[in-house]
């Protein structure tokens, strides 16, 4: 099940993708009297409930009535607006950690920063490139997890049960800025620099999201190969820690770091500018394509 | 004019205060047919349509019917769910900046850091000692913007037109969680580490935020004695600079760092510990008190 945020004709709408189509899983809904949350966001909150409600409406013989090419469709981020920032784990992968400086630089404990949901974006849609604020715009291919059940002190044994699915984040960076202003917030909350989506993959889809493929390319060229099975810490130890005293919410997102092969780790650094597609693909999830505008 | 979120009788409501006493304006509101939004962050969000609303509500005879003393009300905080986390400025103090270290602390550029909006509770509420997550656990009083117009690459000149009022920020700290994960976010992201309140306090009733004394007592013994015109870093700074490329909506809260005087800076260090209670008190606002529970 791949969940999309979507707008056709000004409607905006939750959509279940199924090869190139995307059913209208809300106007279905509609049509048949059934009462369903108004956004994603809303459903994954809502829980098991709404997935029973999606799965019985997508098989419903009046789906194909409401089904439509993706092309006719313009994808948003799957959740445009988070009802808080976006966790993001730090040098999550010992090879990125080592290109942004040195050994000294792998962390012996999770690193968490976030990103002001002002900054998210969805698939196609542009990233500013800030050319006033900043000169040295970077991108990070990331594989992110969004949260489906509240819950403070998840266990380890328990945490999967917290996953709701799987997203792509580009978490774009401000290298000056971020090294400026030390804490990375203000560096990695530039409007429309955290482009996200294609759509959510259902965790029933992903047999094992610690062994998922993970490149960036930018302009074509391969900039980024990694596996989440490089993760520093996993997926149960970031719920873990997170939710340690601090409720973890469904439809919290955690981009859980990026691998090697970033623009700064470049030599000499390459930064994005105007013009440069980037494309993150992830293993079982998609592609996730943004050029650089303005 | 003084905005609270309160309960009373289990209804919440947006409330006045009118010292020892406070007006239940939704329910005013509501009696003569007055349609007001639900809840202060949308109030704020509205804009001078609210504020112009409310003070004609205050001013009706009909107000007396609906006001009850402070003492029969629940304060939650004002915004007691804001819509992203809550902004920090981070060593904003010089004297601060050096009791956490050293002169060479004291930041050259604005440091940015953020909590999670579920830490926020308000004031009287309890803050959980976390006794088996931190032994670190300390105060830091701050002065809170409570920002009232949206805007990007906002001017200092236009800066004090997007602050809709003031209010504390007891921004409670794990420093052994701060240190021991870099990024300060899971330090200062643990549930009930954000007391907000007792209310927003208009700008229009602040003549200069920029000298405003302000102290802290731990159990009555003064701690923290400063004032705000120690900033390093200025409203208007503060504002431009988180403005830079970052969207700054209506019902955002930046706190703006706190003075020397923490438990951290002491010789030995003193923590808090269940029981103890800590009361902020800002010139012109009122005070901010809540104690450590569990």
């Amino acid at each position: 099940m791949k969940f999309v945020s979507a707008v056709q004709k000004g409607d905006h709408f939750i959509g279940m993708v199924k090869e190139d189509a995307v059913i209208n899983v809300s106007a279905l809904a509609a049509s048949l009297g059934i009462v369903i949350p108004q956004t994603l966001l809303e459903g994954i909150q809502q829980g098991e409930e709404f997935i029973s409600a999606v799965k019985e409406l997508v098989n419903q013989e009046k789906a194909e009535d409401f089904t439509v090419s993706l092309e006719e469709v313009q994808l948003l981020a799957p959740i445009p607006r988070p009802s808080k920032n976006v966790f993001c784990i730090g040098k999550n992968y010992r090879d990125h950690a080592i290109e942004m400086g040195s050994e000294a630089d792998i962390p012996e404990d999770i690193m968490v920063f976030s990103k002001a949901p002002t900054a998210v974006i969805g698939h196609g849609e542009g990233i500013p490139s800030h050319a006033n604020i900043t000169e040295q715009m970077d991108y990070e291919g990331e594989l992110a997890l969004v949260i489906g059940k509240t819950g403070t002190g998840i266990t380890k044994e328990d945490a999967m049960d917290h996953v709701f699915g799987y997203t792509i984040i580009n978490d774009i960076t401000a290298r000056d800025l971020q090294q400026k202003h030390k804490q990375f917030l203000l560096g990695k909350s530039l409007n429309g620099t955290c482009p996200m989506g294609p759509w959510i993959v259902h965790h029933s889809e992903i047999s094992n999201p610690e062994n998922l493929a993970i490149e960036t390319k930018v302009n074509g060229e391969l900039r980024q190969k990694g596996n989440t099975s490089d993760f520093i810490f996993d997926i149960r130890t970031m719920i873990a820690e997170l939710s340690k005293g601090m409720t973890l919410e469904a439809g919290d997102i955690i981009a859980t770091g990026t691998p090697a092969g970033v623009g700064k780790g470049m030599k000499p650094p390459v930064f994005l500018k105007r013009g440069d597609t980037i494309e993150i693909t992830i293993e079982g999830i998609g592609t996730l394509r943004n050029e650089i505008v303005e």
